[in-house]
């Protein structure tokens, strides 16, 4: 599906003191235009999300000029264009928080630029705006990546997984042998958290919704290294969540009485990370659990770490480790669509939540 | 109100191998009993609490024999006789979890017992049954204090003031002129913050519940040394909050709507504490407070603190600071009403909430 990027031998031009670097392709689209998404308004995605064609500007010092591969629709991005979220950029604004593209042209300036055409890379700053076909950027606001990561992967990796990365890092020394529990399971996160936790020998409770197809997808959230897999209803009386460990973290994105329950299956002194509410409900706490049992509460916010650690050797390390794992096939890409950038409307569509639950993630593609 | 505790010379007497040092006034209650509540059965505490007479059992090796001066009426002495309480003595059993006593007599053993008939002691142990007129225990079972604290003040330390201090130090970080928040300000709890906070040169923002005399409440927490006292209607709109620096510790002992208003006082990356539930309703927190204000939710209990540090030094270094306090004039006993032992039912009716306040703390008196 993917073209593979072919090394393409740079051509120098020199512009006045600066020199651009470029590949053969970006020399044929030189004086073409970006087709770039974009809202004028906040509101139903499907209505306010607008198809423009946008000149590609001329490149200023230390900018380079990306042709996008891949990028998903995630929740985050939906609720920004609805207007609520956490973030409210000022409008117009053009969608798209997260994915991969690959380096055209660099201008060079009074800094070494540390890419190349053809090399890959993905947003360092928080709502680049990836939903669009060209896009020019400071080469700081950009982290490359290796090339040797699949397209999709590359493109889903910087939210989801890092997000179930750090919550298993950063807030209770879990050991092997030891047992996380998390509530939407099946989430992206949810998916990432069961194939991280599973290589670094941590069991995982994975608790789901019940629905008419569940056997299959305790099947699927098995076969990616879920330990056990319940649905809410099951998790009370459920023989094997009290055969393992009792878990000293949780991971709720659900709240409501779903986080509720989940609390109640934490150690004493555990903690239980929020990173989401798909209930729409706040997070409930029983004051025995705070006082009596000592759980903490938290929360994580993906955004926030990435801010704090902007140019933070731990975010390459991150990456770096989750790479590692994408290529020993130890995480796999979310279940996922893959829908043509021309056609994106059926993606927010499909985006969308229905009855409260999410389909696959849907990934927009981009022609070369 | 308080006899002085006079120094008494100490009498040796010689028993087999071991020696005893006794007060004059010990040696004509020696073959004496114990006035003693009790209860068989968790229940209201008006009826399953009674009084019976207990023979002072002959002192073992390392014990001492205390006799009580003043033990309080605290909430968790009520849940625990109505057995609604997070801990559950086996029964029978004698109620009482804090007070003062005075050693009347010391049975030395193969350690040096570092007590002296005339010593003022507190418990070290949990629930070890202070409503009593004397009792017998292991010296390492109890802290000596000092004597030139006053008899209230030395009853009511190990609690409240303890939980207000701990607090205060253990969660965040607060520096001078920086701010904490609290709900039940005018609890025993509150009252200890205010002045503790007050002492370290923090400003507090104390949240009361409207009544009646609620004028004459907020002089008396004004005075205490709280920056600022209002009610929970006034809360969101009061301009002196708002002219405050935004609070990074929140102390919770109500919960539900009260703890809920509380927490979105908090500036981002701040921790609410809770220490009680006196709204009977749990916590609840949007899950915004949690992900994009990264506030955390942590809980304190005394008791578990004590267990952890029954004889770390953190323990003396507290009660000597707090003694300090006291003896200073800048930590004053909670408002009280002296009881004696033998009207302990008063004392157990006037201890119950009522409308869920609970009224002045009442403090047990023995006779010497």
């Amino acid at each position: 599906m993917w073209r593979a990027v072919t090394s393409v031998r740079d051509p120098i031009i020199a512009i006045g003191s600066l020199s651009l670097r470029a590949s053969t392709h970006y020399l044929s689209t030189l004086s073409g235009t970006s087709t770039t998404l974009e809202y004028k308004d906040y509101g139903d995605p499907l209505k306010v999300v607008v198809k423009k064609e946008v000149k590609i500007p001329e490149l200023k010092k230390g900018e380079v000029l990306v042709q996008m591969l891949a990028a998903p629709v995630n929740p985050a991005d939906i609720n920004t264009i609805q207007g609520v979220y956490a973030i409210k950029p000022q409008l117009p604004s053009i969608p798209g928080n997260e994915g991969v593209g690959e380096v055209m042209a660099v201008k060079e300036g009074e800094t070494d630029i540390m890419m190349q055409p053809g090399d890959r890379v993905i947003p360092r700053i928080n709502a680049m705006g990836t939903w669009r076909t060209h896009l020019v950027a400071s080469s700081t606001d950009l982290i490359k990546i290796p090339s040797d990561i699949g397209v999709v992967e590359a493109a889903t990796i910087a939210v989801n997984p890092a997000t179930a990365y750090r919550m298993l890092k950063d807030f209770v020394p879990v050991k092997s042998g030891e047992t996380v529990i998390q509530n939407g399971a099946n989430s992206a996160v949810g998916q990432a958290v069961i194939q991280i936790a599973a290589s670094l020998g941590l069991k995982t409770v994975n608790i789901v919704r019940d629905r008419p197809d569940i056997s299959k997808l305790k099947q699927h959230l098995s076969d990616l290294g879920g330990t056990i897999v319940v649905t809410e209803e099951e998790l009370r009386n459920s023989r094997e969540v009290k055969a393992v460990p009792r878990p000293m973290l949780a991971l709720n994105c659900v709240s409501g009485r779903s986080g509720t329950e989940l609390l109640r299956q934490l150690a004493p002194q555990g903690t239980m990370v929020t990173y989401g509410g798909m209930s729409r409900q706040p997070v409930t706490v029983p004051v025995g659990a705070l006082i009596f049992n000592d759980i903490s509460f938290k929360g994580f916010w993906m955004t926030r770490w990435n801010q704090q650690h902007q140019h933070h050797p731990a975010r390459e390390e991150m990456l770096n480790n989750l790479f590692h794992l994408v290529r020993s096939g130890a995480l796999q890409s979310p279940d996922h669509t893959t829908v043509p950038f021309s056609d994106y409307q059926l993606a927010l569509q499909n985006a969308m939540p229905s009855k409260g639950m999410l389909g696959k993630k849907q990934i927009l593609t981009f022609k070369k």
